[in-house]
């Protein structure tokens, strides 16, 4: 089903794809608002399954537990653009799903993304993966200078209503996200035309929920996509504590067909993920004041693996 | 057990007592922390059971249950003053129990709680219920001018450390807390020693968790204690949007042993319950700028009932 399904009661329940950190924190966003939540994942040691009033842990192809889940369920969302095109099928087939799965034939597909961009006027980057100083600086020989600066941009939909949190600036380290700046160092123009951009993208998806569009800043006034998440995003996490409203309560609202909250921002912020082993060292963390401090429940600690994060807000 | 045990590690498994509004936001506090939770309590409809990984549904004298539960967990909290004692020693034999259960001797009793106060050195409130401007009148009337104001202050320990948040000012209405205003109209003096009071009446306890302390102001420099509540409380709720820390995170972080944050406000705050029926209307709140909306997860809708709250930030 692809319109926005008519506002849930409180009492509904929001059922979610995928149980890792995302799907946890959709999953606590919804319980402040009173929504009961119940978790489909694979794997049993799924984070958002400690947090949340049913739990389905069952392959994505297993269409007997799918069914059950979606005889329990309100609505369901997602918390990974990668759902198999015939789970989601399967699913939208008994119960609004949310974004409209449509939208990820096209995110699931670099190429087919590219051009979907393309045709709306909107330039796309000429490379791919620029995640390392080295491939930086290797991409802007290509491409040429000035030097490119990576942002991200969330546009929201929920039924014709837009709203964006402010321009995040994105630090990767061995491809992985590291540091969140917000706001972003970034001119009036381009933070215009990046909103402008974003909306555009969510506008065309006729998309529900919370979209993220990953974007390089080349020079003044020329901003290229590189990729669209239809999902909320680890870019995002600073408004859990930076802001008046998470991207995790925006995405939940949306689903269930209630207004988006107006986001005000409490000041400057600066979100770093613990990857790995750095989770070891979240005690450091935990008194330094205006800081919080997030750990996802996860029990097994691997290189690379996203433990949790760190935001620090400074007053403006 | 008395002292705070040693601090706990993000997988361990916090048990709490009671499955009302209050349990339900400890749980959702602890889980952004990593930690897992166990709800103990008698109703099946207990809105703390929708966010946690386990449950126990049973009376609080069911001994059998009570072990079960304090096998399962690593700490015992409670989200309300009136654990009957022999449920409280059951448990504090087998697992720590925080905050120290021979404080809800004291807090219990009305008398017993004035006269620890005011062994302290302390006042207490010469009347005992003042919630309506009616009764505020006619206690005016029976204590004298000027005025009474009500307070409430937090204070908390972990380890030595104390923790306040600042002086909240309340607002009742049938006897039941209807709006709360942060920062409270005190003076400096007041405000000082409000924290005082706080801080001594927390470390007389030895306390490990989030204590509210109730009082009057009489006038410049007269503060009076009404009660203690050994717990985290309603007027409390503003820190969940209002600061870089709520009282349920720093409940939870006492409890496990964990440093306390240090909180920063975002700005003047002002939180209103929803009772009853109010609860209906909570969609005009939801697209206000800074205006956050939690609803308690609670099916049956009484009068008198909290369902819900709304808070609105304003930027200082």
């Amino acid at each position: 089903m692809t319109a926005a399904a008519p506002a849930l009661e409180p009492e509904a329940t929001i059922g979610i794809l995928g149980g890792g950190q995302l799907g946890r924190m959709l999953a606590l966003a919804a319980a402040r608002l009173g929504f009961r939540c119940h978790v489909f994942a694979p794997s049993p040691d799924s984070p958002a399954f400690d947090v949340v009033h049913r739990v389905t842990c069952a392959d994505y192809t297993d269409t007997e537990a799918l069914d059950r889940f979606a005889a329990d369920v309100d609505v369901v969302t997602y918390e990974f653009e990668n759902v198999p095109a015939e789970t989601a099928a399967f699913l939208a087939a008994r119960v609004p799903v949310l974004p409209n799965p449509a939208i990820l034939a096209t995110t699931q597909d670099r190429l087919v993304e590219k051009n979907f961009v393309t045709n709306l006027g909107i330039a796309t980057a000429v490379f791919a993966e620029v995640s390392s100083p080295a491939e930086l600086k290797a991409a802007v020989e290509r491409v040429g200078r000035p030097a490119v600066l990576k942002t991200r941009r969330f546009g929201y939909d929920g039924k014709g209503a837009v709203e964006c949190f402010d321009v995040t600036e994105n630090e990767h380290r061995d491809h992985i996200l590291k540091t969140s700046r917000v706001p972003a160092t970034l001119s009036q123009q381009d933070t215009v035309q990046a909103r402008r951009i974003a909306e555009i993208v969510a506008q065309k998806f006729g998309y529900v929920g919370v979209l993220a569009v990953e974007m390089f800043v080349l020079r003044e006034g020329e901003l290229l996509v590189n990729e669209i998440a239809p999902r909320v995003h680890n870019s995002g996490h600073w408004t859990l504590d930076g802001a008046s409203v998470s991207q995790f309560e925006q995405h939940i609202r949306a689903v269930a067909g209630w207004p988006l909250a107006k986001p005000v921002r409490h000041g400057r912020v600066e979100m770093t993920n613990l990857i790995g082993r750095e989770v070891e060292d979240y005690r450091r963390y935990l008194d330094l004041p205006g800081v919080a401090v997030h750990l996802y429940g996860k029990t097994a600690i691997r290189p690379g693996r996203k433990m949790g994060h760190v935001t620090r807000v400074f007053a403006d």
